[in-house]
């Protein structure tokens, strides 16, 4: 691999998503097609299959382990055909979400275990990991509330019916990730405005990812 | 968990499945419902949907670490809907295939490592492992021969298009867990007789689960 690979990570409501699309329209016309702008599942069949899976709402019988095991099947079959690619052709990836979405979703919200579940995607990534991480940092009832503002009541699916408590873990994992990796996932307060949010997502993207601009 | 836990293993034409049929129809009447009959997928819904994504030819471009999640994941949703409530209920559990099947077939016939495998699978059973395996051994060569008598030429799916070597592969990496494991996994020459080998697996069935017969 020679491209530069960062993700964006956050619990929801954290905003990363918008940053990324305010980002994306920024830079674009600077990198043309140098710049690959990817979310997971990635638009692939096979990870999309996977995805539906994941959030059927008849699954309710869904055992947790199995869910984080689609997801990252779901990421590996991703990485394969659209990250792996596009690091060859030595582009830079911006991708929303990746593996520490897993270590804080299903091992600290769904209490299966941050190292257990950080383990399990070390198979699917075969160890990789990007070269920056930006971590969009909100307290649980902040993002809870941004989403209920935002969301389409129509759309909720099985995953939005959780509790606050839930984002408290999923929030606190993402610290402990942040405090165990500094090297590599670099803290933004997401509370602030999305302008100095972004602005602060493009030092920390420009310093990684130099070259291309 | 108090009942126990049987796994049948081995390449493909070893005649493990109708081996198991002979059984079942033998020890069903002793047994009735103290014994539980099962195989991956199981019969759930999550993981067949599961199962339907790994045999779906179209799927070519599916990466044998997506596969393996995959496998893994129709493992852990079967184990928690059928094996492992069944265990609770004190029930002898005999099931076609388990994670062995994983470190044979994706660890070493599709080469991605049989201890990388295991591992990942360790986090979808939660390390539950069969209190007796039976390993049925054939040649690839004799086990392929026999597919290719048996087989409906109309039902062969993605799986089935498979080299000879890659069999050589999945019976050394049987050969080798079965050395390393010799008091979980106890290996019957499956180029025997049919009766003989089924006599021989009712034996290792009753020595281990000896309070149900």
């Amino acid at each position: 691999m020679s491209g530069t690979f960062i993700s964006f990570e956050g619990p929801d409501g954290a905003g990363k998503t918008s940053a990324l699309n305010t980002i994306t329209a920024q830079i674009q016309p600077l990198l043309g097609d140098r710049l690959t702008i990817t979310r997971e599942p990635g638009g692939n069949p096979i990870s999309e299959s996977i995805r539906a899976i994941i959030l059927d709402r008849a699954n309710t019988a869904m055992d947790y382990r199995t869910e984080a095991l689609l997801y990252a099947a779901a990421r590996r079959q991703h990485l394969a055909q659209t990250i792996l690619p596009a690091l060859a052709a030595d582009k830079l990836v911006l991708c929303d979400r990746y593996v520490d979405s897993s270590v804080a979703y299903q091992g600290a919200g769904r209490q299966i275990g941050e190292a257990a579940v950080a383990r399990m995607n070390e198979f699917a990534t075969d160890g990789l990991l990007p070269d920056l991480t930006i971590y969009f940092d909100v307290p649980a009832a902040v993002g809870l509330k941004r989403i209920q503002a935002h969301r389409d009541p129509n759309k909720v699916d099985r995953l939005d019916v959780e509790q606050e408590t839930f984002h408290d873990r999923v929030r606190a994992a993402y610290l402990r990730l942040q405090a165990a990796h500094p090297e590599r996932i670099k803290l933004i307060d997401a509370t602030q405005e999305p302008d100095q949010v972004v602005a602060q997502a493009l030092v920390l993207i420009k310093q990684t990812a130099q070259r291309y601009f």
